[in-house]
């Protein structure tokens, strides 16, 4: 049996925790970053709560620590910042075992060692809850600001990745039994992509070489794709059209209505959507990959539209409203 | 009755909230700030949680957001940072009355108003208990850096202001019955030392007036005078002496075993424990009036002594065993 948190105490705890965080700037009050000149600082907290969040069924304590890094990541990428580092606030049940608090470390600094960055201070305390809460610093030039309010009608919208595979993977995660016509290299791979969504700081550097210091308008699709396009259009006064949805390929055997839903609703897939003009957009796409996709064009108005896929079907108009809803709603993951 | 945060949404909240933060920078995936060229930036994360750092029975929400905010301002003092702004990570009850979580933020928003700073970013989230997790930015020149492990034998210890207050003040809020021979005033001030205490941001300007840009070892008082001396001459690798305690006028008519023991290892004072040359920590502390006091000096070693009142009693040993610890202890407070 692993020693708990409690057993061990604060400082035997900090100690224990040392080893995955940045040198000597655990010790102080608070840790001391210097930005380069000239770039703005960015700042992004998430707080992710058991029960809530994630579930010992789902999520493994390696992978609470790796998505919330990843999360907090993401909304660097999604502002177009490269990060400095990242604060973790730690609320402790006094009975977790020691084991499991280091194997959220192992997972936060897993994450952010891909990204090379690193945890740079925080707070830890006791909770009757676990519960996590990521502060991420990272910096942008003025010029390279990803904002939501930016975007123009002619732009394309163009999606990093496809959308739906983290909620199709935590339906396997809570229902084995689920969608057994996907091959199991498929229901391994969205398992992943439940359990270790990968932020998109990688595209940061090729947009900037396709398309360097212009105006890109975005945001990520942590809530959802559906949510992203339609937070983007509100912040910028505009409409959207789309053409194409991102739905992964192995959900060509699953329900069409499901995968839809999944692909706008689902949430948490942490890709990019971005707004640029539709070359640089296209120019963009290819140096991402295959999995990269223009999904349409932000358009004038207030309304997003989802073109059917036949001429006969009908348009369908989104809304926020069928979006992610944190409250009220009984944990789902 | 007021409606519950699971009644009226996140969305909703986050709108309610919104005047209570800095304008136009909640909107996007993350907050940004522009630090002053040369300047570095100092990062601080506390995270609170009901039951563990506060209760209603002591606490009210609006003091709950003070102190928070507080706490974290303290922090960026410690460090000689003047504030930059801040992001608040809310972990909520779905019953928790709306009313509690606006009186929540009007605590924060009105310490931090008082020093000319923001909240600048967030999240909210759902959570079985109240969790507060806030991260404070700050700038300081590196120059003007406060920081633990530079204190020198021959440094004056000067201390902000009394010690204990905070301690004093909990035990009224929790036994009414306890101090009857403190006058009614002195008691109301205790408790208000414990509800709303106040960082020593003021002294940030003094210090750089009476002693500009010199070295000044130190740290915050939050988990105590002996918990800070400690901390500091253990990161310094040096030892002190403390000749005349910080004990508060109002605490003559207490118990002096107990005044010395709150004045110690109370904590939650959040005054400044600053470590300078002596002429230079008397200028600092005639600038700041008569509450900041030298309470003894730096010297060569590892020991912590406090000198006996009387030359016939013995000195102490202080060791970091007495001090505070949040975990396998039972909420205090």
């Amino acid at each position: 049996m692993s020693e708990t948190v409690a057993e061990l105490g604060e400082k035997a705890i900090l100690q224990r925790l040392q080893p995955y965080c940045s040198g000597d700037k655990l010790g102080d009050d608070a840790a001391v970053l210097e930005p380069l000149p000239g770039f703005l600082l960015v700042v992004s907290t998430d707080m992710l709560v058991d029960g809530v969040h994630f579930s010992d069924r789902t999520t493994s304590p390696f992978d609470i620590g790796w998505r919330t890094a990843a999360a907090n990541l993401s909304d660097l990428a999604a502002m177009g910042a490269t990060p400095l580092g990242l604060t973790v606030g730690l609320g402790l049940p006094p009975s977790l075992p020691v084991d499991q608090l280091e194997q959220i470390y192992q997972g936060i600094s897993a994450c952010l060692q891909q990204h090379r960055t690193t945890v740079i201070g925080g707070d830890i305390c006791r909770s009757e809850v676990l519960t996590l809460s990521m502060t991420a610093l990272g910096q942008v030039t003025p010029q390279q600001q990803i904002l939501r309010t930016t975007a123009q009608p002619g732009d394309a919208i163009l999606v990093t990745g496809p959308h739906g595979g983290s909620r199709a993977g935590l339906e396997i995660l809570q229902n084995p039994e689920w969608g057994e016509s996907i091959s199991q290299d498929d229901r391994i791979a969205l398992c992943r992509a439940h359990q270790r969504p990968q932020p998109r700081l990688d595209v940061l550097p090729l947009l900037r070489q396709h398309y360097p210091d212009k105006r890109v308008a975005g945001m990520d699709s942590s809530d959802g794709l559906a949510d992203a396009v339609l937070q983007i259009c509100r912040a910028s006064d505009v409409g959207a059209v789309l053409t194409g949805l991102p739905i992964p390929l192995m959900f060509t055997t699953i329900d069409p209505q499901l995968a839809q839903e999944w692909t706008l609703y689902g949430g948490e897939d942490f890709e990019l959507v971005l707004c640029l003009p539709p070359t640089a957009a296209a120019a963009v796409a290819q140096s991402i990959g295959p999995n990269a996709k223009v999904i349409g064009q932000i358009v004038a108005g207030q309304t997003v539209t989802l073109m059917p896929p036949t001429p006969a079907a009908t348009a369908r108009t989104l809304t926020l409203q069928q979006g992610f809803q944190h409250f009220g709603a009984p944990a789902t993951n």
